[in-house]
């Protein structure tokens, strides 16, 4: 490992921070010049080795998924990212492979989503090793999509799967025999490596009138968006869409129905939408390339989201969602 | 403390976020519309304990600093501030009160300076407590302060006093009997709270050919200035400014001037400043109520910058700035 801050700064980021305005890492600041008519979407999510990824996750999908937290929430804001300037917090037992091996998938996922690098911090820790990143990107002026705003009425959508990255976390831990090795893979790769819907954020602008990044748990994730809406949800089990391996794992073990909805990781998006805009919500993320299923629907009244069986029982959770405290 | 981080954003940050972009922390992301003509300047510096402060620092000063690193930043590339983002990793130990206390003097310097809070992250750490946080500023198109662009003639200011913060840590961390308390608690306060002189920020953009944020030692900072520039310096151990307990500090034992120029933690501005621009310079930061002090000149050449005692000989340093590493 190289022996200052800066060597390390100029030998594993500089290479990446290929934009003008991170004038080479080697100043105090970078500079962005915003296009006129557009808002900046700022977010800033951390992980942590040992809470969000195993400290022998392989580094390049510790610093992929670093960035992809970020960018799941920026698309489900509608927003196209833009930039990204991120802080990690080392530990000594870092060396330069597995430095070589961050620097190497953040340059990937970087170049791939358009999201530069304008910038960052390197600080050494005697805890677990930490990365935080702080993204930007743009919207139309007065077009982010929120939390707020989801109406009586309103269709629910996901995108992709649910409950795989809280499936591979478990896997992780413990290994399933009931699982083939593909599918144990599978649900592995999906809490290593999140899918960030990028692709989706022109049409949620355009029809949703409200969504999220559903990060802790699809059933808490609604709650928090029925809240910001004032108003409640129904969901329907049997509708929520769920991978091969993940629909094995719960055929031989209905109690991971509770990890699916609650256990979090998911990074896919939620949003509510007005029947009259469904159809062209569904055109517009199936011409991007991403699956969205329609799960149930936005209702009147302040109670908690109900979600239902598919004998018509209301499910009720031990916690609705993960939380890392 | 709150028993999740819904909670403890609701109970200590919410009541800070009051810019209507931040949307009261209760979204995926913030919104932010940037003036018509400005450059938006993105920085972004973490402060961990046992490295940056103390363990037992007072919280307030902890927020306040973690901020004001920042601030010190953008002041220094001309910009003025307009918001920030924070990643807060907080072991265990951490209860109600200290989160009172860092929530109430983060709330105080986002007031004092104008920096609005736009949205964070809270996660749990095994290891020391850190704060990172992210700040923008804004500077009309094309203005940002660079480190590059001095030029040989070029007069260089600090402003402010050099050498308080570090002696402030050894202060910290070994009493001195030699230093009366209240000299002792106004270097240890030099430490503790940064003061950023955003002051000086508008008259940078008008004066200067380069400048920078000098954290991590006059010295070494210099160098880093030059080195962008591609030019040397030339500046005198008798003209840079002291407070008198450092000055005293360094009565009492010569060895201080080694942490004095390249302990850092100083946080103040390294400007090179053309000579026919000097004497606006000086105005425009008298005005705004900084003090600067020239102490030598840009030269030609890429040798390192040479300090020069009062003797007359060149100085050199076992090594030149702070590094964490």
């Amino acid at each position: 490992m190289p022996s200052g801050e800066d060597d390390l700064i100029a030998r594993y980021f500089k290479p990446i921070a290929v934009h003008s305005g991170a004038l080479g890492l080697a100043d105090d600041a970078a500079v962005f010049t915003p296009p006129p008519g557009y808002d900046l979407v700022l977010t800033t999510d951390a992980i942590v080795a040992g809470v969000h990824f195993l400290p022998d996750d392989p580094a390049a999908t510790v610093a992929r998924k670093a960035l992809r937290v970020n960018l799941s929430d920026l698309a489900a804001k509608g927003a196209q990212a833009a930039g990204c300037l991120m802080t990690v917090a080392l530990p000594a037992s870092v060396d330069a492979v597995w430095l070589q091996g961050f620097s190497d998938g953040l340059s990937a996922d970087c170049a791939d989503f358009g999201c530069a690098l304008f910038g960052g911090d390197t600080v050494h820790t005697d805890g677990p090793l930490s990365v935080s990143i702080f993204a930007f990107g743009l919207v139309p002026q007065g077009k982010m999509v929120r939390r707020a705003g989801a109406q009586a009425g309103d269709r629910l959508f996901v995108t992709g799967t649910v409950g795989d990255g809280a499936l591979g976390l478990r896997l992780l831990r413990e290994l399933s025999a009931a699982l083939s090795p593909a599918g144990t893979q599978y649900l592995i790769g999906r809490y290593r490596l999140p899918q960030p819907r990028v692709g989706a954020a022109e049409t949620l602008r355009a029809t949703a009138s409200a969504a999220m990044d559903v990060s802790d748990g699809l059933v808490g994730d609604l709650a928090k968006l029925c809240a910001a809406s004032g108003v409640s949800a129904r969901i329907e089990v049997a509708r929520i869409p769920m991978s091969d391996p993940a629909r094995e794992l719960l055929c031989r073990d209905p109690s991971m129905l509770e990890p699916i909805l609650t256990g979090g990781d998911d990074y896919e998006i939620l949003a509510a939408i007005p029947p009259a805009r469904a159809q062209a919500f569904r055109d517009g993320v199936a011409a991007a390339g991403i699956a969205a299923t329609e799960i149930g629907e936005i209702v009147a009244g302040d109670a908690a989201p109900q979600v239902i069986a598919p004998d018509g029982r209301a499910l009720s959770f031990a916690r609705a969602s993960f939380s890392h405290f």
